[in-house]
Parts: C-alpha cells; sequence; structure tokens
C-alpha cells in the first residue's frame, strides 16, 4: 500500500525543500523575520496577556489512545525538606514523567515521516533513539515569537463547537479571516478555533478525542499560498478524525511537518481568547510559544501566551 | 537551631504578606501590569530575538547534589511507526522524566518555605504529595510576559565572569544598572548576569555548581524598593554559595520566595543576550518566560525569550 | 468520622505489636524460620515451575482509577547502539516508569495505616518523601522464600470464577484447604484463588478491576491464628470491592498490613497453577517470591514462581 | 573495523544457533531441566536464605557512565492519604523511574548484539522502540530457579578482593571449584565472586565501575564445555575493564548473549554469601532469581535468593 495520487498532487504543490538550502533545519519558522517580530509588538494594545495552554495534570487529555503519550505524572522528591538541619530553610522540589506530545504542545518537523522522508528530503532513519532526531529536533525551534492571528471558525458560524464531522476547508479559514477582520501574512502563527476543546474542559475526554472537527487535506494550500510560519489548534489531533479520505491517516501532519516544513501545535485552549477577540475587537496579537529545547525532541509541550 | 535575628529584621522589611489580599497566591506576579507589558512590547525596536534557555539533555547541569533533582531522561517511544499499516504516515514520539528545576527554570513561591510558613503567611504543610501545592503552584503563575532588564554584573566591572566567592551586591546592581543606562521598575524581570553559566557551556559542571557566584543576602532590600516582578540569573544556586553568613543557608530564596513572593530563576544563559544588548546598547527588552502549568508544582522549566 | 467499634474488636484479636519486639519492622515474615524452608524445599517433587506474574506492560491491570499508579511506560535508551565506533559490538538498553504496585506486587507493611499508626505502632507520618518509609519499607523485606500453599476457592466451589460480589469467607478458605488436602501452617504464604484475572487476561481491565470478589474483613483472624506470613490474590483490590460494610473502606488492608504486619500481594496470575496443583493433586509447594529492594518503598513489583 | 579473527574462532566453538530448534528464544536456559530443578531443591540443609540484590536508590551503582542508564528515582505519589475521607484507611503509594539494568540485574539476550544479529541468528534489527524485543525479551525468561554454584574466585586466592587489571580466566575458575569443592554441572547458574562490589559498598562508585577485573574473553568456552545455564557476578562490567585485547569492547557480552545464548547477571553482592559458603562448607545451593517479565525488555532488576 502506499499513499494516492491526489496526496502526491498537493505534496508537490506545498513542498519547502531546498526553500532554505539544504542544510536547513526549520522550515517556515523562517519566515518570522524581525521585521514581522517588529510588527507583532506593535499590535499590543491593552497589554492584556492570554495563557493559551491547559494544566498539566495526571487526569490530562490523553487516554490512552496514543501508545507511549503519558499525561503528566507529576511528583514530590522533597517536601519541606531542612537539607541544611532542623530549622533551616526548607525546599521543596518536584519532578516529572510525561509524553512531550501530551498536552498542549508542538510537533516538532520530525514528528512524522512518509515514504521514508522527513522534511528537506532527509531519511527517515535519521530519527533514532540516540540523539534523538539528528536534524529538525525541536531544540532548533526555540524562539518562537510571531505574530498571532485566531482565525475562530466557530464563532464566525455563530456556533460554540464545530460537530465531530466537521473537516475545516479554505472556505471556513477565509470566513473566519473576514470574521475577524484581518489578513493572514508571511509569518504569521495561525490559530484555528473548532471550540473541541470544550468537550475537555467539561471532563469528556473520550469525545474529545474521537471524533474531532479538524483541518482539512485542502488546508494546507491554502497555508503555504500565505507563507504561515505555524498553526494550532484546539484539537487533540489537529486535523479531522477519522479522516476524510479512507484509509488516508494523517495527511495533513504529511503535508504540514513533511513537505511544507510548518510546525504544528494541538491542544490549546483557545476558549478565552475567543472571548477576548470579540470584546477587543481584533484578531491580531503578540505570540509567544517557545518550544522547551529537548535536544532531538519530535515535540515539546509549551504555554503560548496571547497579549492584546 | 532557628534563624538569626539579621534575617529576620531584612525579613520584615521586605515582607509583602497581605499586600495582594489574604487570598493571593502570585506575589509581585501582580506587578506586571497592563500597562507594564504595553511599554515592554514598546521597547522593541530590531525585533532580534535572544533564547535564554539550555539545552534539555542528559548531560545537563545537574550533577547528583541536589536530590531527585534529575536531568531530562529523554527516550522515544516511537520511531517511524506506521500506525496505521504498511506504507501509511509514520510517527514518532517521545517522553521525558526530569526534576523541575533541573534546567533553566523558574522556582514557584513554594519551592522554599521557612519557619512553617510559604508566601502570604500560609502553612507550609500545605506543600502535599497530592494535588501538590495547594497555593502558589506554578500554574497560578502562568503568563509571565514583561519588561526584561539585563543587569549585567560581569561586563560592568571588565571581566567575563565574576571569581566564585563574589556575592552580588546592591552596589553591583546600581554599577551595573548606570553600566547599561537603564533604570530598573516596578513590573520589571531582572536578569543578572556573572558569566558563571560559561563553566557549565565549557563542560565543567561540578566547576559550575559550586563555588559559585551569586546574589548577596542584601538584594532582597534592593529588589523590593523597586518592586520587581521577578528576578533570574545565571547560575545553578542563585544566591552566593556557599553562603555569605556561616551556617545561614539559602536565606535569599527564603527571603524573595517566601516573605517577598517574588519569582526566582536559575541556569539561565545569558551569554548571548550580554552580547546581544552591548551591540544594540540597549539593556531594557520584551521577556517571554512563560511557566509550564504543572498544577501545584513547586518549579517549572522555562524556555525564555528576550526581544530586542 | 473513625472506624467502627467491630473493627476494633478485630483489631484488638489479631494485633501483633510488640510481638517481635519494639524494633521489629517485618511481622509476620518472622514466621518463615529456617525450618519452614527447610520443608518447603522438601515439597519439591517434580520440579515443575510455574511463574505467577503478569507481563509488564504498558496497557497493564492500572486504568487510572488508583492516582498516580501508573502501568509501565517502557523505553529503549539504546538500541543496538554501537558504543565504541563503527563494527563494535552493540548495546540496547531500556529504561521503565512505573507505580511499584502497577502489576503483580507486594504491599509493604507501610502501604497502609489507620488512626495515624503504621505497623508496631509507629507514626504513620514516617512514611515520608525523602528516604520514604523509614521503617518496614519494602527493602526490609528482600528473602520471602517459604512454604506455598493454594487455596484454590474457586475451583472447590466447582466454579471457574466467583462472581464480584463474593466475600471470600474463612468457611469458603476451610473449603479450599479441604478441597486441596492441604493444613495451612505456621510460615506459610496462601494464595487465595478466585479466579478473577480471568477478565484482565480476556481484556476487560475495568470488569477486573471492579466490581471484584475479594478476601472478606473476617479472614485475618483466620490467617491470624494460623500464624500465616504473607497472603496473595488474584484480584486488584485483595479484598472484596466494594467492601462488605458501607463505608468501611479497605479494613482488610488495615487489619493485615497495620495490625498483624503481614504482607499482601495483589493481582497475581493463578490460572496456570491452579491446573498443575489440580494435575499433581498437590496443593503445597516451594514459593519464592523476593521484593525487590526499594530502600524505604511501599510496595514492590514481584515476579513469584511455584516450584512443585 | 570489524571484530578479529580470534573472537570468530571462539565464536564459533560456543555457538549454540539451532541447539534447541529455530524458534528457541531462551538459550541455556533450556538446560534447567525438572531433573536439574529438583537436585538444586536437594540442596537445601540448614534453610538459611541469603539474598543478594543490592538496595535500590538513587545513590546506586550508576554513575553516569553508560548513557541512559539512571539509578532509581524512587518517588511517592501518595503519603497517607485517606482516599475515603476523613478518618478512613489511608493508603501510600510510590513509583519508580530507573534504567532496568541499573542495580543488581539480568542481562537479556538482547542486550547486545554483534554483526547484525541477536541470539539464535535473528536480526538485530528485531529489537525495536515499539512492542521492544521481538524475540528474546526478558519477559521469556521468567522462572529461574536451578541450582546456584558459587566459585569464589578472591577467596579461592586468598584475597579479599581482585585488582582491577585481573582476568579472570577459565584456571581461576577451575581453582575456584576446587577451593569450593563443588563440580559445575548443565543447567547450573554459576556465580562468580571477585569482590569488586567492596568499593561500591564503601562508597566508591567510580573506583567500583573502572578499571574492574571480570571474566576473560576464554571464560565462555569453560562455561559452554560445563552446559552453564547463566552466570553473574559481583562487578558493573561483566568481564575485564578496559579490555584484554586492544579495542576489542565486550567481547564477552558477544559471546555469551548472542553466540551462546546464555543469560549474564551482574552488580549481584556475593559478600555475605562467601562467608556463609565458607562457614557452611558447601557452595552449591537453591538460586531463585527470576526475572521481571518486562515484554521485550533487554534487561531486568532481580532480587536473587540462595537458599543453603
Amino acid at each position: 500500500m502506499s499513499l494516492p495520487v491526489a496526496f502526491h498532487d498537493i505534496a508537490k504543490r506545498v513542498n519547502n525543500w531546498g526553500r532554505w538550502g539544504p542544510d536547513d533545519e526549520i522550515g517556515t519558522l523562517n519566515l518570522i523575520t524581525e521585521e514581522v517580530v517588529r510588527e507583532a509588538a506593535a499590535t499590543v494594545r491593552t497589554g492584556r496577556r492570554v495563557p493559551l495552554a491547559l494544566d498539566l495534570k495526571q487526569d490530562g487529555v490523553q487516554t490512552g489512545m496514543i501508545p507511549g503519550r503519558v499525561n503528566p505524572l507529576h511528583v514530590m522528591v522533597q517536601i519541606n525538606q531542612e537539607l541544611f538541619g532542623p530549622g533551616t530553610v526548607a525546599t521543596s522540589d518536584d519532578a516529572v514523567t510525561m509524553g512531550l506530545q501530551a498536552g498542549t504542545h508542538w510537533d516538532a518537523l520530525t514528528h512524522v515521516s512518509h515514504s521514508g522522508r522527513i522534511y528537506n528530503g532527509r531519511p527517515a532513519a535519521t530519527v533514532t533513539p540516540h540523539g534523538r532526531s539528528e536534524f529538525s529536533g525541536i531544540h532548533t525551534a526555540r524562539h518562537v515569537v510571531s505574530r498571532g492571528v485566531l482565525l475562530d471558525v466557530a464563532a464566525a458560524k455563530g456556533v460554540d463547537r464545530l460537530p465531530g464531522g466537521h473537516a475545516v476547508t479554505p472556505e471556513d479559514l477565509d470566513e473566519a479571516a473576514e470574521f475577524g477582520g484581518v489578513a493572514v501574512r508571511a509569518g504569521d502563527v495561525v490559530l484555528v478555533r473548532t471550540g473541541q476543546i470544550q468537550a475537555y474542559l467539561a471532563g469528556d475526554r473520550h469525545g474529545y478525542a474521537f471524533p474531532s472537527p479538524g483541518l482539512s487535506v485542502r488546508t494546507p494550500e491554502w497555508f503555504h499560498a500565505r507563507d504561515v510560519a505555524a498553526v494550532a489548534n484546539d484539537t487533540l489531533t489537529f486535523e479531522i478524525f477519522p479522516p476524510e479520505i479512507e484509509n488516508l491517516w494523517l495527511p495533513v501532519h504529511a503535508l504540514d511537518l513533511v513537505e511544507m516544513g510548518m510546525l504544528q501545535g494541538q491542544n490549546w485552549n483557545l476558549e478565552e481568547l475567543s472571548t477576548a477577540c470579540a470584546q477587543e475587537r481584533r484578531y491580531a496579537f503578540l505570540l509567544s510559544a517557545m518550544p522547551e529545547p529537548f535536544v532531538g525532541g519530535t515535540g515539546t509541550p509549551v504555554a503560548p501566551v496571547a497579549v492584546l
């Protein structure tokens, strides 16, 4: 079995291999120029900060459906321990075991491969258990600060939450951009809101995971045409799940990460941001969303903040 | 044995308990007002981004000196796994076990207690193994974006790196502020550079840990007088270690975290920032340094970025 | 709220505090004398070895019902790595994160406390996050080799598996001993088979956990009268769950571990042993079931083997 | 570079591939027949039990020399938690992260490969990050109970501890067998004592690791000639380290595990056993040393007990 012709047609159109040279490891993050950052800072008007990360805790979003992607096991290793003797200053320390993609996270470009290749045409076999990914590890993407744009697809359609079977199309993205009065530009980090995370916030982890609305296989061309730097949304699977085309699993991952070299984010909580943007009638803002620099990591927890 | 009178005298002068009400959990982070954030964004001129986190890897800064504070054990749980059958898109996933204070990190206000109390006068016993810290867990501090100020003490003194026995005094901080042509203001996040991290970067983990230059017990009053929101530096211990006053261990931790309720950061790599500030002749910038929201965490890895 | 009078009455009758001196940490394991071990070895006739541990794997018996008790996350840290250069001998290494009570395990005497006390009257507060349990940690119980006796309650009743609501009573134990033609003696490790583990082996983790047959609150007196050294069975909860007496949770744990100081084991797979004992018409054997010596551990994985 | 001719010559002589059929996964453990087990049980005379495992704790034998092989990080996840409300029975639970070969352990046959092969001629590539080892995982070796024989090389030579540079030769093994008055037989588990672990027990972890006495590359033929089932000793590296033949790293591992399919154990504490055997003037005993059944594991902690 192999990937269908339709997939390869899109792949050709969005492919960025070699665009920033044969040695490039960060793909569309190259589009966040210093000019983009200056303009991002200039969007700040009220100074209101909106955090976008879910709490990290043992009853997080993972249900066991994805093997090895474990919710945080957060434990204390010291509790008010008087390390230097009785009556001295006491310290508390903690540790965690977790999947790097367990909560609100970025996928590294190495998170998926297809046909034996990762971004920039490198062999998939460069992802190894030692030294982890030789190229494009998440530590290479460490300073993600740019202009953020919220495309509030659910609000644009006048609903709280898109239904499970809804594939977010280019037309939906256009509609949301128009609703927000915002034009997506080169270097932007685009946040696509479906409202799906409400299921998790209401305690329904399984309903959150599946079935899920998400990005259509037609969206990578839309992002590519606008030279978007990264895309995140408020679902577990990022793309519509189960998939639009039978037996074509994770095509959006393959197009975004492998072909375009574009960072993807999942499990972002965009609920408060939706309210804030509606109140301020602005859908562009300064976004800080720096990966934790795990050397060779294929993903990372992230605690993004939008500044309006 | 108990803490000396001199300690308690300073403690009284810098104490912030009740200042933001009896229910407050975040202390001096309250000083980062929307106005402060607006002014922080307005400092951006070139759009240059400088990351301040060390790589997360197994041969990180920890040497085993601090029990339970383990360097990241970063492992692959899936490598190019074709989850949906041969020829399908393949995924790679990873997981980590690490001390939350193992690398570049923030201490939560709960990281230390003294005389049975944590910040705002709450009992130290509210730090527990279940649900972790009931109050002031690191997840309560989640949107740290403010104005950052680099006080480059080493550069102000014309040295690459302060000697191991050097206690950074209020006079040193004044000298560095004057050197940088910057006035520390309410809500600022102050970064104090000693150059000590060069030892770690050169491969000498033990020499990095000990002996270390660091903040003097006299600095909390300096920060308190200026209503600083948070302070980070480029050492393992934050304060001078071994301590200035015999048998008075971790007094700066106790004053900053417990009495003032002020966030502390350690193991920040300020080398590139030192160069950038010198080149741009500016020592104030936009700083993003958001904690990962571990519920009840007493610390967190952080991947700070300065935007100049 | 406090524990009912009925509980305290039984507690008095089975209490072993002080029986082996004020400094004792291992309780009824003292009953495994060298004579008992010699007799255990003498039970071996065919040399057939029957392993009693469940596989350790990520889809193990834990469902998330018990906070922090995580199934094994077993990961590779090296795969065929030629550590000394190309063409040299290659090594593979792995690591695990797991709850010590996640799979087939022993509870240490410190696993539960009631009324502020653990075994031998020590304060419950001696179980701490540093150095873990000061007394009776699982490492103190390291050489559990004795005579094992299978009480096959299900087989004695002519059923494959006891129903979820069945409390195993002293009468049931007598019936199973008679069925097996075996007399329980001082120092024996008694294995009580309900057949409940068949649910887990058939893939039904939730049905395995709850509702579960298990030991009645009346059984500690039966074990105490016979000076049994330890008891294990093939359920998640050991005792009947939900409990026999409304709102009296885990009374058998409290009586066995705290009052008697008797080791308990759970999630033991007794299916093959049931067959083997029936075939050989013998229900006593040599049992090796050594705890892994985690210093201060409140439990341990164990890989028991019966030798017939 | 490739392995030298001398290595391949020995390899041919000790090779067991196909000896127990093409599907065999456990190698020389096949030699522990029921008759061997019966005879092992019959060696028990006094019933004295001697545990052979080191304590599992954070300051264990690992120094960081072997990447990813981390000492146990043992943490509490519940401490005297009244799960069912105030005044109810309270429970304590713990968890661990550790390298499977971190302490007293068995290597699985898959722990090393050479020339692209593991035991029985299977491709080394069958050791993967998912499902781990497809063949010969440590869970296939679960019921290691047999006759144990102590070859106390140090005592036979009249020293407390062999020097770091000492390669234990076949002649040394003969000498120790004669010293102990014991003949090694088919199915035996042989324990070779060097005394090296005294360095670790005295607090010198680095001196324990390196330089180390250990088995010579000439010993696999000795074990093969006697059809030994498994071998363990009291060193970190098992074989002499640094190696006898320049640039021939881990040849004994490759011969024992890959060619013969014979289980190896390291970091066994044989000090008390040395004393006990000397006192009882017997060097053969019943040995229980069951692996924890990690599915596909390349090693396992083990808590062996000798019964004399």
